[in-house]
């Protein structure tokens, strides 16, 4: 049927895919969010516990901008078991001048998890020790695999150690690295990823710790991309005690659904300390990251990342 | 392009429109959400004061449902300027088993308009007085239109006196009842609509109340629709100390949003005293209402009702 509204599947999405720019645009949407040029309220969420499944509905408009956006992450763990992947999702973009739907991005989550792959590459250099030991992933699924593609981007070339509940996909994640050219290995727990690598990024869906706080070896970098919603947590709350240094992408959003969250309300941290990775990637704010330095990185995504994706792949497409 | 999702466009859902079972799935969408069986957090909100508009986001799941929705409807005061309808939005339907959006009905707010219509009929119903006079509508846009259509599926047929601050417009309207074989007449200032009508719908966007409380006759039940956002208002906020009974779709979104909470944060009305329109329709709570009693239904629209009247086309249109 004739329609209005277009509806661009995530096929033609795949081949405009462009690292470069969509770090930039990402970069530019995180500082833009830290100046409060971005009217993003806090996302809404529809829970379904028997389907063991959950929808984040984000929105989000910016001062000036021609279009805005609404945006639907589903995340459906049984999925597999039907031969379905667990995240789908679209990208509905209006007119911020008339209100008009124009365009509907049917890209099953991909949008999203580039952009959350673009602020992992962005949270784990504005924060990286001054000397790469390693990159350690803790996670073997869509986001893991992705930042081993992101990462080099921001960080260069370093080995990369990836543990994974399942041994197999962390071996298959790490032979698709060395496949391409790079340097990777399976880590056998999670003990000898802290060991070797002083950046770290966890994407787990993981509701308890993933490790303790004495795992930690001075010098790392801990990006925690897994937790986005109440119960979910990777990082050990005792960690933020220790960190000279703790961004995130939204401080209220990682409050109510991140890492920060928890730790705050365990007493770690204080609720007003962590500083916003915007005004790190701007310079409004400097901090000194010696190198024995713990510093955290808590992402929840946002928002402004989700416009500025869009945007991008909007003007590429002429829609 | 091909794609996934299939986009149902407004010219293919007037057609199908009836009144009759929007009516009936709006009447338990409404006691369903009242039975706490749905699943309808706050509704988000993106504001666009530069171009006079703003959009509503919705969200909504039912308990054994197999779909749930999104839905995002805009409003942009300045559109017919540019030969546009003020309002627009699309709703997206999803699969309540894995997450994958199924439909887009690129309804320009049709589905919206016919919800809320469907809504004011069963709340102007719900609290009738015995013996209705006539009907007074403060207001000549969509909804009043509407209303004039809606109203007698639940009331019967009586005379309907209109007000607007357009009188070209207010006649148009009554005219337009009257070609269809209807009593209608336009009224040249409310207090000529309240002294005539005891059942009265206001639909405007007026930011002020349109009448005092002494221009209210006894007996007179007011459903007021247009306060759906802070800063709106309708009813003067002394008549909710008049009032014998106070119904609302929602509790919280009526404080945040409604007439309700303005009393509330006025002090004329206590916080927990109103009743869902949900239980009167279902008659778990049943009200004694006396034909000199003033009382109110406040509504602001619920999700609840976007998901009973999305299901109910897709159903129809066997998508």
């Amino acid at each position: 049927m004739r329609s209005s509204i277009e509806v661009i599947d995530a096929a033609a999405l795949h081949p405009l895919l462009d690292r470069r720019a969509v770090l930039e645009v990402v970069r530019a949407a995180l500082i833009a969010h830290a100046r409060g040029q971005v009217q993003s309220p806090l996302p809404g969420q529809l829970l379904f516990p028997q389907a063991h499944g959950d929808c984040h509905i984000k929105f989000c408009a910016a001062t000036g901008a021609a279009r805005f956006i609404v945006k639907v992450a589903t995340g459906f763990y049984e999925n597999p078991r039907r031969g379905l992947p667990v995240n789908n999702g679209l990208v509905a973009i209006f007119d911020a001048a008339t209100g008009a739907p124009s365009v509907i991005f049917a890209e099953e989550g991909w949008l999203t998890a580039w952009r959350t792959a673009a602020a992992t590459a962005l949270a784990a250099q504005a924060l990286a020790p001054p000397a790469i030991s390693a990159i350690g992933l803790i996670g073997t699924g869509l986001q893991a695999s992705l930042a081993t593609e992101w990462l080099p981007e921001t960080l260069g070339a370093h080995e990369l150690i990836v543990h994974g509940r399942n041994p197999d996909k962390a071996e298959q994640l790490a032979a698709r690295v060395r496949s391409r050219g790079g340097q990777a290995r399976r880590a056998r727990d999670v003990a000898e990823v802290l060991a070797a690598a002083n950046v770290v990024v966890t994407a787990t869906c993981s509701e308890r710790p993933l490790f303790s706080v004495q795992q930690v070896s001075r010098g790392t970098h801990l990006v925690a991309l897994g937790a986005d919603g109440p119960g979910k947590q990777e990082l050990p709350h005792g960690l933020f005690a220790q960190a000279s240094v703790v961004a995130t992408d939204d401080h209220e959003q990682c409050l109510r659904f991140g890492e920060l969250g928890t730790a705050v309300r365990e007493g770690a941290y204080p609720e007003d300390r962590a500083v916003l990775l915007g005004h790190l990637l701007s310079g409004e704010v400097r901090v000194g990251r010696g190198d024995q330095d713990i510093t955290i990185a808590d992402l929840t995504g946002i928002a402004a990342e989700d416009l500025a994706i869009a945007e991008l792949f909007a003007r590429r497409l002429q829609c």
